[in-house]
């Protein structure tokens, strides 16, 4: 063999570190881990990338990392989210984001085994995976940081983060707001999260479901325990005068066993231009998407309806997020 | 929170923009926006495209954008063509390119909403869709630039585009040609969008088709509106002699209710070496791809045959196009 | 139209080029393209690519350049691996890694075909597919190089190398080893190249399978040809306390026509702490991963374990060899 020319210049090749607010190298599993300096910390991070964005569209910070987007059930709303957060930051992706043949390459394999297999290609892991609990063991296993886009029943941290962030810039505060959520709130992993969150702000929270929806067990008694003022109700009619934050969310046919349950309560969980006519002027209408028609097309005009401004900060907090736990934020 | 250090010093990342001949945020649904003025421009920043590729092999004229490739039908050719053109330019992809999958992805919610979600995280997006008029559609939701890669029965601008260069490319001028179609001229989207933009210039047409599958009315209209010299035949050896240009499509058995009819016409689709030694020294072979052996394998050597530069240029059209509504041509 | 400034400067857009031991421009189809100058040279080069990401992530050397994965099989950890490697050296990627929905895309196709016309758009082009010689098909018809990701019952040389390079690493030197190959040696792909590349070096060699997945005879007759000491055995028990290197692959039950056969044998082709407590101090335990049970998974702890450290051996190695064929190692 000739005698080799090396090919890098390391010397050259500087990095910079900043502060992350010790996030640096730790896995996003649970909304549990931010409190509200931390919070405070994402959200300022996360202006500073809209500013970014529409300034200039993207940077160079994250140049040289590579993000695995590794879904084993298809999300493309949250994958595209991560993917364009990390493309934004100048990183790349290794997208693995088609559920359904994934099982054929794993092949048998163990969640543990394919992490650690991924984790040698990448600097930082994304997890959606439909058992509750798999992104904390994908945690566990790994030597570099998970990110949960959601496990099952569990918690989708990055969901309820960008909810928050949505809330604060909306209204510019969190602090004496009363927020409103609608709909599903027994299965509705968002609202359980988001609520969370607000646990550690001065709200008042407003919960609006059928019977058989209404928010578990578990969450009401973390409320309770806050001694936050709250209410739960059955008729969005009771809450729409007062409500800054309306936070909507699907109430699925196929959660009721007598179908004529549903039909008697659907029509109370719809929001409508009327409905919105008896809401305050400076308030927000909010949906994690997507959305079959309990938001109607009609109120997307309204200034008030925030949800697609929503979508929006989702990669803002997924860039915030991104950039703190690789050390460069 | 800790005091922070900004992150990102916009005074030193400044953008240029330059001439984009009015396409600078605009939509491209169709050929009928382009015309001789436009196509020349088009075809200018092609050649610079294609210098650029063979030269250095691409830039960083779009960095810090996201191209978002939305397809609901999977199109191995078109998303890799767009793809290819995005990251030459230094820009980046979020590939939703497995139609299959993407109805689990979108839950019922409707093209209108998934564009609105999209646009969030992009720049612009590529869309390909089953429905005629979805192209539009999504172009009226959105406030970034939708390019159409297909919409059913309708459209697919670029292709055309792309066509119309290379006879341009291979020949060295449009005017005074001879362009012989073949094959499905009924449903084939191609040699429909390709026949308005040659419209535009001074050229000869000959149809070639099966009875059943000949160029439909609102296209022959418009030809003959056009005052262009025009004939319609069933058998290319009609044609061969004179013909500047042969545009090969296949001729789908599907297509026919009587299989006999099929079988009597099919020999007289096939483009043989044997064909071409009738064919003049100077003219091209092109195909949209993918072929099913419409044109006999031994033909691609022939130096004639240009259906693979045809893709190519089309690498070098989308990067273009990309450039131009994207504001940085 | 008006006058058009140019959008680019070549002139101030050089390339580099470098020595890359008469690998530019080539073909990666097989083993047999290696002697031990050209894998010093990979090695060397590994060892950089190894260096860059551990210091600084990556680097801008294939920039500009284009990388097609063309998976008709899906092969997650193949895939990714290529993709890590192509991203981490500054180049792009078109991803085309879900085999399932590629029929749907070709539309009956030759694979010459979707060559030609992949090869429009990009500059590298990486093939899995599941006809033996198809890489090599490929090869003929391509004008970029084409590296062999794995023709079914053919060839995978980058995994090979990446196995070669492990021990290389893993040990100091490769000459004078005792390499054990466990399991089944019949069907495996991996056993056969790895044994090829093997027979280079000074090394005695052990083969461990039960008797109707023993090495074929054309394999068989190479190394006896080599004049390499070597043994057949159907017990890993015979060959752990001399192994400097233990390479497992898995015994598939569907292997077998009688399964009481299967379960006589499956015992003696598991690697327990047990099994591990018997060999050198200083060894390795390889696999190419999936593993299904076959080394259990308190090994894992074993330092000698070397299996996740040879997964990113493969994306050094790919770095490496796609620094060398596009010219810029």
């Amino acid at each position: 063999m000739k005698e080799l020319q090396p090919l890098f210049n390391f010397d050259e090749m500087a990095t910079k570190n900043a502060n992350s607010n010790g996030l640096t190298g730790q896995n996003i599993i649970s909304v549990d881990q931010f409190d509200r300096d931390k919070l405070d910390y994402v959200f300022a991070r996360a202006r500073e990338m809209r500013e970014l964005v529409q300034r200039v569209g993207g940077c160079d910070l994250l140049k040289g990392n590579i993000l695995t987007a590794l879904f084993y059930e298809p999300s493309t709303r949250t994958s595209a989210s991560f993917i364009a957060a990390m493309e934004r930051l100048g990183g790349s992706v290794i997208p693995i984001t088609q559920g359904v043949q994934f099982s054929s390459v794993s092949k048998g394999e163990t969640l543990a085994d394919t992490i650690r297999t991924l984790e040698q290609y990448s600097d930082v892991i994304v997890l959606r995976h439909p058992e509750t609990g798999s992104a904390q063991m994908a945690a566990d296993y790994a030597s570099i940081p998970v990110i949960n886009a959601g496990d099952g029943a569990g918690e989708h941290p990055t969901q309820a983060l960008l909810d928050l962030f949505t809330i604060r810039e909306e209204l510019g505060t969190l602090d004496g707001l009363k927020v409103a959520m609608v709909g599903d709130l027994r299965y509705g992993r968002t609202v359980h999260s988001l609520t969370k969150l607000l646990l550690q702000y001065n709200v008042s929270l407003r919960f609006v479901s059928p019977e058989i929806l209404r928010m578990p067990l578990s969450i009401m008694n973390q409320v309770i325990d806050a001694k936050v003022n709250v209410r739960e109700t059955h008729d969005v009619a009771d809450v729409i005068e007062n409500a800054d934050v309306l936070y909507v969310t699907r109430v699925q046919k196929e959660r009721f066993s007598d179908l004529s349950q549903y039909e008697q309560v659907k029509d109370q969980y719809e929001i409508t231009t009327e409905l919105m006519g008896q809401a305050k002027e400076k308030m927000v209408i909010m949906h994690p998407l997507p959305r079959v028609g309990e938001i109607h097309y009609n109120v997307d005009k309204d200034p008030r309806a925030a949800y697609f401004r929503q979508v929006q900060n989702g990669m803002f907090i997924r860039m915030a997020l991104l950039a703190a736990v690789l050390g460069k934020a």
